[in-house]
């Protein structure tokens, strides 16, 4: 009876253990919850990437914005066109845009370089005096040291140009690439109070449990055609788990323009770029949206959240 | 008759200086001559500017070329689409491209600065970071030694490229502004043995006699209405004077990139480059070049009178 008495006593502790536990998990809220939603709550982040790169892409974004199902994007600061859409953000104050962080020139028609004076961030130049093409270069050669200081003066030229900047992500992930870039990241995103596309799975050591993150990235791929360019987004959408689910999408028109910057690259090239806008600008997005109970929230939603 | 054999004397020595005068003048050369054509040869350089300025600039300017009706164009190598005409420099190396030196960013939605290292040309920034907008606000603010580095540099990136610039020529004129702005521009054109867009009458003083120039710039102004075009060069080119002239053209096509990069200024816009392509790739100016008996020539040919 001793040995029973024990023994109870140790099941009894460890099922007080476990409901505070578990209670603990409970009652730790989720993003959609911190948001004032329920914890089963759709929430859709549609941002369109790459604002600045080209008039195309900054004529495609600014109208669909203006259809209410698209609320969000990034800026590209290096890139020829920021003055046209920073001229966009200082007269729509309200606009959910943030910047798209660039330390790559991946087109070979039209290319771009840093913000910063050349000489002093010469590790994330290519031989031609620009970013590198592609995010694997850019990552291999970067000095942590000189993307900070590049990132921070595309963040300074921003908001000099008035743009309010609601959030951070990175052009082509490339500050994803290693964890001494994606450490520079969050400290730079930090020390401007601005949050960054992070889902819950990046590099979880780096959050600390009140960090601000979207639960995951939806994204298109290569492998879908172009006649099953809707009906991916649909079935993405009417699968959707609840939480915040942010779908990264790429609007320009298919015109002579982004032809000419994307001609030997299909992939994120004119035409895939003009069924992005077709699709998140129609009915049939508005409907989905309708009969999953999907609601579009913005960056800005998420930057209250940190203290 | 002492004094009339004086006189006669004195009269015979003025004959004889007047012929060797008018002789030695006589001898004197034009460029016409220098390059093998008769004196009262009417020679025309048709000039495409602002390549690399957008696609629409290199993609019809391209179009023009392929016509033979235009034969030279000169390059702004700070502009975002100078890896485009760059590739075409390197698959067509006959192609007569000078490079037109960029010191001004002149539109406010699409802009660009400098090839150097911006702290190191800080007196040709505005308060932006990029060139600035007009040809005067860059002169007067221009540090000569930090043009020479700026243009110096804009040619070592073009020859990186692979590019061979047959001339030079300076975007707005910048370059012309004032003296020390101009001897910069020789010097730097002496030391890479190229020919730059200089008339008989532009400082004439700096020029020596074996000096390579032209003999005259036609370029259309705004008061032009645009159904007064093509009537504009027609009739400069029936009235065409002996010697070299270069007719300066802006060629673009009138599409959305171009409206949007000059859509508040209608001079030297979209739909005026648009006019400009279709007036000389035209069989109306075909025709005027052969019913007036004007050559096409390039400076490729006067680059060669360079000792």
């Amino acid at each position: 009876m001793g040995y029973s008495s024990a023994m109870r006593q140790l099941l009894i502790a460890a099922l007080v253990i476990f409901a505070l536990f578990a209670g603990a998990r409970a009652q730790e809220k989720t993003i959609a919850e911190r948001l004032g939603y329920a914890r089963d709550a759709k929430l859709l982040i549609v941002h369109a990437d790459d604002l600045g790169m080209a008039h195309s892409v900054n004529a495609a974004t600014i109208k669909a914005f203006e259809t209410g199902l698209v609320k969000s994007g990034s800026i590209m600061v290096p890139c020829p066109w920021l003055s046209e859409i920073a001229a966009y953000a200082r007269a729509n104050p309200q606009a959910d845009l943030g910047l798209h962080l660039t330390l790559t020139s991946e087109w070979t028609s039209l290319r771009w370089g840093p913000v910063s004076a050349k000489d002093r961030v010469t590790s994330l130049l290519d031989k031609d005096g620009y970013f590198y093409l592609t995010e694997t270069d850019a990552a291999a050669h970067a000095d942590p040291k000189q993307v900070e200081m590049e990132i921070t003066a595309q963040i300074e030229r921003a908001r000099a140009l008035g743009i309010q900047p609601t959030h951070l992500d990175s052009h082509m992930g490339t500050l994803y690439q290693n964890k001494d870039l994606f450490q520079v990241f969050l400290r730079v995103a930090r020390s401007q109070k601005l949050p960054v596309r992070v889902t819950r799975t990046d590099s979880p050591s780096t959050l600390s449990p009140d960090a601000v993150y979207i639960d995951r990235i939806l994204s298109i791929t290569p492998d879908v055609g172009p006649q099953d360019w809707g009906k991916f987004y649909t079935d993405a959408l009417r699968k959707l788990e609840p939480g915040v689910t942010e779908v990264v999408i790429h609007l320009a028109y298919d015109d002579a323009e982004m032809q000419g910057a994307t001609f030997n690259h299909p992939n994120w090239g004119a035409a895939w770029r003009q069924r992005d806008l077709e699709f998140f600008t129609s009915d049939a997005f508005r409907k989905v949206l309708q009969e999953n109970g999907i609601k579009l929230i913005t960056w800005r939603e998420l930057g209250k959240l940190i203290k």
